[in-house]
């Protein structure tokens, strides 16, 4: 039995076996209503995260299965002081598969390595967020009709964004990606990440204004600038209000071009450009409930229905 | 398809039909065991309400359906900084139809003008709360037989209880009612209510004591004098206690008297009076499941089944 | 309808009765599948328990039926001053048998008086926790074949233990049962029950090592000594690691020792004692899911499925 915790724990064919299912699942609807019938998930959220938490149970649903949990450490064993690996052997014996967020680094690997059922890593601290890169190739494949041969550009916090150094990681392996990192210099890309696609053989820009490039992008991923990931206020409010899309800098932007945020926002996209059809984030949103919904499957190996 | 955000949404002749629909499905429980199989209802509670909450959740698992979302704000994607009209659109992909509680009067309603799908608004601060308003009606309906000709009392907070407010305004449309309004000067129905029934020319009359009207009722529906709308503590104290039912006070009311009470009740309904059978109050919480089970399947334009 | 609100309202048939279902719901799980279709549980949990509260979740979940509830005070009516016997008959219109846990002694008791469907006591405060002694039991006739003849070590805080207590009674009523009583001093059993056992005539030692007494130990009970049962914390602080149990303290054991604890623990088991055959307390916990299905079943009286 496998888990997921880091998005490097899938090879190339094993996430396009997912992205495949994930199509079939959308395409074929009432086949997969009752695949996990009598099976349960346990969402273990030890940080509350509404969207990740209801697209697990959501996509568990609409598979015909249960769902229990906690969706903060306050509601949880762990105010007694009890291991994360305790309470996961512990909740083995009452669910069949395990979507675990936490705050610290780390603790759904330690959760994976004490039991026998699949342990989802539903994002640990600043680390790992393997099913939102799931997502993110899923809304990409779906969107384009292909994951090679993109421009993608990224922009925002480019150097706390767990969800960024992801997807370029996976989009690396694809033939013909090229990246626009967009950034102010306070928040680029970490070194080892740009070392990585020097070594790959991999093209990159890196730009501090989103206008001039925008021309060139297939995609456009969008990233909150979190509040918390800075040391001082003032860098905060300085730097927050950079980097805002609206329909002007859109402007001269590609008709097909596809707009991704991981979502939530808080104000980087203006709400105007909701409406435009190359806006692509709630969307985004639905393709995470099918893709998780493929993991789910994978994960406890049940065969696709006929 | 529409949403119920304000109890005016609907027509005499809707609620008419789902206070019908509500009484099939009393009679007919089995027949509606499954009319919501594989449709998920999102409960999204920005305040705890815990009545209101299980109410819906109970209306949607006897349906047949499942149910996901979240208790308090804490555990939500609020504290992120996201705006209730994102959560909503990111819910529409999660769910069916959305229950949405909310300290903020006119959250439901953006969430509403948002999304394709039905959302209910279960409250929005001292606004509306237009299901406990078909929850009363449906109590008076099944109780009394029909919800016209009635002498309805109300006691206690009139000036800030939303849910005595709402139900004047749907009184005030059915012939012969008669309102006896009761309650100390300074928590009065305001003005523009009186206004507006002496404009319909509904008859009222406004007593500050229960005693001498009680034999004239047909219904007695007592309010909870809530802490949180007064200014001072002094003024609490000195009329929370006010108004309170006992049996004495019922001594000369009519044998088929029935006493309401939207709850949760703190001390104005002494639990003496709990065994009368004039005491309605907890079988008005099982009508409200039953007026919700009513309405999702009228939002959710289910046919009512063979 | 009856309630389960303390151990000593089953009889010992009805004890052997529910252990008997759970053996055999345990040998055929498809039988069992929905034989709670269409019934609800609602867990009404005024305090945190996550291990409590999801063991009740899945076993409902296991016999086909539905849970709703809530999981802490905060997301409950009792922060607007409901009493708890409001709140259950509320809950009664909405669900078929109520799970409840509560920082008040009595307080489920209190419920169970004022509904007509089952209410169990999921704990109250430090008094009763009728479900974990039943999960007590099962563990220890399904892992050594029978209830009577043994010899039962139980260590640490045996003062304040709820769960220790009702163990001890209720193991005192099966024949040749020898109790061991390993504590320091200041936590040792309270003398009302020590009085009980010598009414009863029922063998006992005290001793405040565990090292001499385990080559004779058929069963080990070990407890987690609670911070919040100290007065202060030096105290806390000198006993807290005494009576931690390793390896080493194992090896004169008997090979069939079986290892109990209610969970969760802290550092009074070290972990490497997890992967020895005797360790017993995550099958513990499972079986707590089999003899809580069992419970569900007897209370709501529902036929065996053939």
């Amino acid at each position: 039995m496998r888990s997921l915790i880091d998005p490097t724990d899938l090879s190339l064919s094993e996430i396009d076996d997912i992205l495949a299912l994930a199509d079939d699942i959308m395409k074929n609807r009432p086949k997969y209503a009752e695949v996990c019938k009598g099976k349960k998930l346990a969402t273990l959220f030890y940080e509350p995260s509404t969207r990740t938490r209801l697209s697990f149970e959501a996509a568990m649903m609409e598979l015909g299965g249960n769902v229990l949990g906690f969706s903060s450490a306050d509601n949880s064993s762990a105010s007694k002081g009890e291991s994360v690996a305790d309470t996961a052997r512990i909740v083995e014996k009452y669910a069949d598969i395990i979507a675990m967020r936490h705050p610290k680094e780390g603790a759904p690997l330690v959760a994976s390595m004490h039991v026998d059922i699949p342990v989802i890593n539903a994002g640990d601290g600043g680390h790992n967020h393997p099913t939102q890169t799931l997502t993110d190739l899923l809304t990409i494949k779906q969107t384009k009709g292909h994951l090679d041969h993109l421009t993608v550009g990224f922009c925002g916090d480019l150097k706390f964004g767990r969800t960024v150094h992801s997807l370029i990681k996976q989009l690396s392996l694809y033939e013909g990606t090229h990246f626009i990192l967009i950034s102010p210099e306070e928040l680029q890309v970490p070194d080892y990440i740009k070392e990585d696609l020097d070594h790959k053989g991999i093209s990159y820009t890196e730009v501090t204004q989103m206008d001039e490039v925008m021309p060139k992008l297939d995609i456009l991923y969008m990233t909150r600038v979190q509040k918390e990931r800075f040391f001082n206020e003032a860098d905060y409010i300085r730097l927050k209000d950079s980097y805002i899309l609206n329909l002007d800098k859109l402007a001269n932007a590609k008709e097909d071009l596809k707009i991704l945020h991981p979502l939530p926002r808080v104000n980087e996209i203006a709400t105007e450009v909701d409406n435009d059809p190359r806006a692509t984030y709630f969307k985004q949103a639905e393709y995470g409930k099918f893709v998780r919904m493929a993991l789910i499957m994978t994960l406890l190996e049940l065969p696709k229905p006929e």
